[in-house]
């Protein structure tokens, strides 16, 4: 293994206005027929499959379907399939796996079992000649290019565009065409102006610097970021990086919030961020030194906050932004404790589970 | 607030075989009636709604309903119909929502938006006159007995087997009600065996004393007993405390894991636990003082176990066994760390959220 100390990463992360760029203008047109496609097929129920990062992606998925779909959604345990080799109902259902690498043989395995259980399949890879995209009936490939360090971050970001773009066309009142290339181009402007604006990220990796453990929390649309930063912290920094929804966190978990734990609240405004508000008063009372991600009026106190640039986004697109200093924190992080975010310890980049 | 010091929690862990027997004795008639009534309705897919503990009673049911009624199934975000007021077409399906209080508002406005939406409603509830029973179409109740400490464990238990005797009826070749009675008795019976045998609960918990931090696993039937136990170290101790599928460690998390970590593996007789056994190998490698809840044949190396009794049980019923040591070390340890188990700092019995 190659120790390259985090260039990987840090180049990843800065590619990404590019990266969103590519994916609207190489992938949208195959994203918009296998759109065609699944609305000809008339789905009445959608299951999600996935690992890792892509199970994000995925619950970002779940939420755009639900709520601008107006479809129920599950996120499937492979283990039913594979372990115990169940073979469900499947008629009517849109079967959607994401993957990175298309690689894992649970994934694989799951989309086959589906598309024999009567479920329209359909993989979304960063690897078109992968095994998964060719065990679905449809895929597409999101072109995020070759991702060299384990901790994916560029291939996320494409994976939630890509999904974007694949899954508005289906939503009674959505975007036209037009409107949604005019909405991935804001939002590769919206990235670049999040990546640029860095020095809060830094002035937080050095706050954490010593940090063992830290909490991430989010509601609705924000909550797949509360969950990919908790990963990335985990995978990259080593840290006990939990994530909970807002509501999940006052359920019983807000018993751990101390002064001496870390928090990392996602509010950015929108109806995810709004109904924050009340988890925030909450957690300051225990966490003074709260970090808000986003920002949003009515903010109690002077809480720090790492910015995000929203601007002529709809709130489905924020998750594509909010996630980037996050990722920024992991790598800046990772570097000031001396870890290489490019290769995790006992991480590959192909992770194989059955 | 009363300093009971853990009596409640200690009393209710006590109590559960009892529970467990009058849950099939009390509540079993009902259940048969409404397990006939959501026949009679051919649901073709299935949301769960519930949040914290019951949480882990619906990722249970969820299993179920995937590996033995062959139906696809998710686990709903409140917040699509609560915060951005999603209206989804529910015709055939069941819409089941679990809770002990049947008290949050965000629950029993996500039954109401389901009604309305052409879902079947059903509510299991430990309280029978909450607003989440009158708001389901259909409702019943576990049985388990006023529940004084905030940490639930007897309503937890009562879930699980109400919702075995509740979904098994639907299932192809599933027991008969002779065969249900005798199951929910072996279980009582694998309760009482189990609770018994707490030296090795008294050993583990000495040796946790002082972790700031823990990691819990499983695979499949024994997922959901890893989520439950994390939540309870959470709740009582103030553990950082993470539960990651067997699976999903392997795809990111398990870079944080290193001999300082204390890791809990639920790995009993079973599909789910022999799943796990590549997962042990791996996780070894990185933390030797790993703890085995259940055990089973072909562990690596002499490793501690927290016994469990299984005799006479189905896969399916192993978390109703699988999570009492689990309880009794959440238990032991506050009282060691000198917290209040009945009254965690920060929480309520009952916890409302939007």
């Amino acid at each position: 293994m190659t120790h390259s100390d985090g260039a990987h990463m840090a180049a990843e992360i800065a590619e990404q206005p590019a990266v969103l760029a590519r994916v609207a203008a190489e992938a949208g047109p195959r994203l918009a027929e296998v759109a065609r496609a699944i609305q000809a097929r008339r789905p009445r129920f959608v299951l999600l499959a996935s690992r890792g990062t892509s199970d994000h992606a995925a619950l970002y998925a779940k939420y755009l379907i639900e709520i601008r779909l107006g479809l129920p959604a599950g996120l499937v345990s492979p283990s039913t399939m594979t372990v115990y080799g169940s073979r469900p109902e499947l008629r009517d259902v849109l079967f959607l796996a994401i993957s990175q690498s298309g690689g894992s043989p649970d994934l694989i395995d799951s989309v086959s079992a589906a598309r024999d259980c009567g479920a329209l399949t359909v993989a979304v890879t960063n690897n078109p000649s992968s095994e998964l995209a060719r065990a679905a009936e449809l895929s597409v490939d999101v072109r995020a290019g070759a991702e060299r360090a384990v901790a994916a971050t560029k291939s996320y970001t494409a994976q939630l565009l890509a999904l974007y773009l694949l899954l508005m066309p289906l939503a009674a009142g959505g975007p036209d065409n037009g409107q949604l290339a005019e909405q991935a181009a804001a939002v590769s402007q919206a990235a670049r102006t999040t990546l640029d604006r860095s020095e809060e990220v830094s002035a937080v990796a050095s706050a954490y610097r010593q940090a063992d453990r830290l909490l991430t929390t989010a509601r609705g649309f924000g909550y797949p970021t509360a969950r990919e930063a908790a990963l990335k912290l985990m995978e990259t920094c080593y840290l006990g990086a939990q994530a909970f929804s807002g509501a999940d966190l006052l359920h019983g978990p807000m018993a751990m919030v101390d002064a001496e734990l870390p928090v990392l609240a996602v509010a950015t405004p929108g109806a995810g961020g709004r109904a924050m508000l009340a988890v925030l008063e909450r957690l300051r009372q225990r966490q003074p030194a709260l970090v808000v991600v986003g920002g949003l009026p009515g903010l109690p106190g002077e809480l720090p906050v790492l910015p995000v640039s929203t601007e002529g986004l709809p709130e489905e697109l924020f998750p594509v932004v909010e996630i980037l200093p996050l990722q920024q924190l992991s790598y800046q992080l990772a570097r000031l404790r001396g870890a290489d975010p490019d290769a995790p310890r006992g991480l590959a980049k192909v992770t194989r589970t059955w």
